[in-house]
């Protein structure tokens, strides 16, 4: 029984939908609903739309006085100054102080954290790593996001943008990054992105061999579809998993010799690949670790349904808010 | 002027010799000793001779009723077990129950830290660290090592192993490491150790190419000596360090990817190159950071007297003393 209700609103930016919902302290999710990241120019506009859509979503938990305030993720979101800097996956320019834009028009206080930081909040109250002071979060998705926990806290280090191991460099001069132009980070081989690169490129070395995806054009090649054709007993879709996970683990036992966690937390579209990409990482991951780290990490992957991650992550920032950090965002 | 007068004893086992010292509160050593670290194959007669060489020091600044405790640096020293695991550059084998051995010895709590979470410890209290919440140590010496300071807290890790920066892999397949058998590890390339591998590999490669190197015999070629020919204006010595610079700016970028600090402090031998390595470590990290990180992250060189800096760092333990820490030691 609830005595004195109260509510989070949760909010996740994404490239393409912005999500919301109502969270209770249990993590239970309600008045979910979503609108397009992409169809406002001006970010007032996107605000405005919002919350259009979120008002009638608080009239039916009870009205403002029962919310305690609105958490958000966002790609490039900090947490310290409440602005999202420059984000390559959304067409706001600069520096945008949302985080104050949202405590403006809701009335409401506003924190911000970058979405893969939200996340690992979210596993941390909700998920896998109940109860654990020290784990990381590492999303496969579009691209590769991470969130560290140490000591029982989320890393923002000195300026909020800790937590960027999809561009470590696991493989100097390696694969050039789409977007940063850099060679051989972790995103270029590990993301869905980096996966279908990788499918592309076994298929053109191997010109004889036959394969499930030849009968794909190439726009139609997605990690998905490697995916469902690896779970058929495709080999080339079977090798990609392997040469992802063998790099992948490479990158995690990098992780695991900087902050020692208890476990590596696995999020987004790419774990639906499962023990095709477990099992190559696992075994990667200890290889490459100095015995005193070895067969004591656990590598898991999220309880969270993917879904409601992202809401229930950055809804549970609420419930986190710290003195320290502004929640009414910038300057 | 002060009032109660309250000291520490720090202790720094290293390969060859073990150091201590008494400590006040401002950072002053007095009482300094050494002894061997080499000369019992049993730790109960090395921990005798270490208490019967500090006993006089302990009264000389007014016995045992000013002494706070003892703070211990040892390779492989684990903090939250309160014990030395499998050292691979000390003669005891196994875990070695040392601060509960010392705390036995000395009647004294004893809180045993890495020598690299030592140093960083020392220069968070009296060095270039103070007042940073988010720093990253790293010591170049025979080996590298690293403390990691994040949310002003010394990451020990789920087990107390975090920081093992020198292990991680840098250059897959890379140099093979003498201990570890690992290949491209950091501490391959960016030790003392390592410095001296790339100077002979260079040398090798240029045969008909003179160098001040090409006088010393094998054995003769130190990073020390590598270091005063640089300075000298050797091409070949000025390349070893141009190579070394290159491969830890690459190393140092991952990690502020990582961590997002806001100084990494160089320490140890190795950094008396001074402007020699600094220079195109700097280069080279930040031409491997994301623009988000760029020109933000100070790199310096340590404060302490390196002589001093390993009993001034495990003394800062005793002062850090924290209820979770096991002072006693294992079980």
């Amino acid at each position: 029984m609830e005595t004195a209700a109260e509510y989070a609103i949760g909010i996740d930016i994404g490239g393409t939908n912005t999500k919301f919902g109502i969270v209770n302290h249990r993590g239970d999710i309600s008045n979910v609903g979503e609108i397009s990241s992409t169809n406002h120019d001006d970010i007032n506009d996107f605000i405005d739309e919002l919350y259009a859509m979120i008002k009638p979503a608080i009239k039916s938990v009870g009205g403002l006085d029962v919310i305690k305030g609105i958490g958000l993720g966002a790609p490039n979101g900090n947490y310290y100054t409440g602005t999202i800097d420059y984000a390559p996956n959304l067409q706001w320019r600069g520096i945008i102080p949302i985080a104050k834009m949202i405590t403006n028009k809701f009335n409401k206080p506003c924190t911000l954290t970058n979405d893969a930081n939200a996340a690992a909040i979210g596993e941390l109250m909700y998920g896998a790593a109940r109860g654990m002071r020290d784990f990381i979060m590492i999303t496969l998705g579009t691209g590769v996001g991470s969130g560290i926990v140490a000591n029982g806290q989320l890393i923002y280090g000195h300026d909020g943008f800790a937590g960027e191991l999809g561009h470590t460099i696991i493989r100097p001069g390696g694969r050039l990054h789409w977007g940063t132009g850099m060679k051989g980070s972790l995103e270029t081989y590990a993301s869905a992105t980096g996966i279908v690169i990788t499918a592309k490129e076994i298929l053109a070395e191997r010109v004889n061999e036959d394969s499930l995806l030849r009968k794909l054009s190439n726009e139609e090649i997605t990690s998905k579809k490697i995916c469902e054709a690896a779970i058929k007993g495709d080999t080339i879709a079977n090798e990609v998993f392997q040469v992802t996970g063998h790099i992948l683990g490479e990158a995690l036992a990098n992780f695991v010799m900087f902050s020692s966690p208890e476990a590596i937390i696995l999020f987004g579209g790419v774990i639906k690949a499962g023990k095709l990409l477990l099992d190559p990482t696992r075994e990667s991951m200890e290889k490459n670790l100095l015995p005193i780290f070895q067969n004591k990490v656990k590598l898991l992957f999220s309880e969270l349904k993917e879904s409601d991650a992202a809401i229930l992550g950055a809804s549970a920032l609420v419930w986190e808010i710290k003195p320290e950090a502004v929640t009414s965002g910038g300057n």
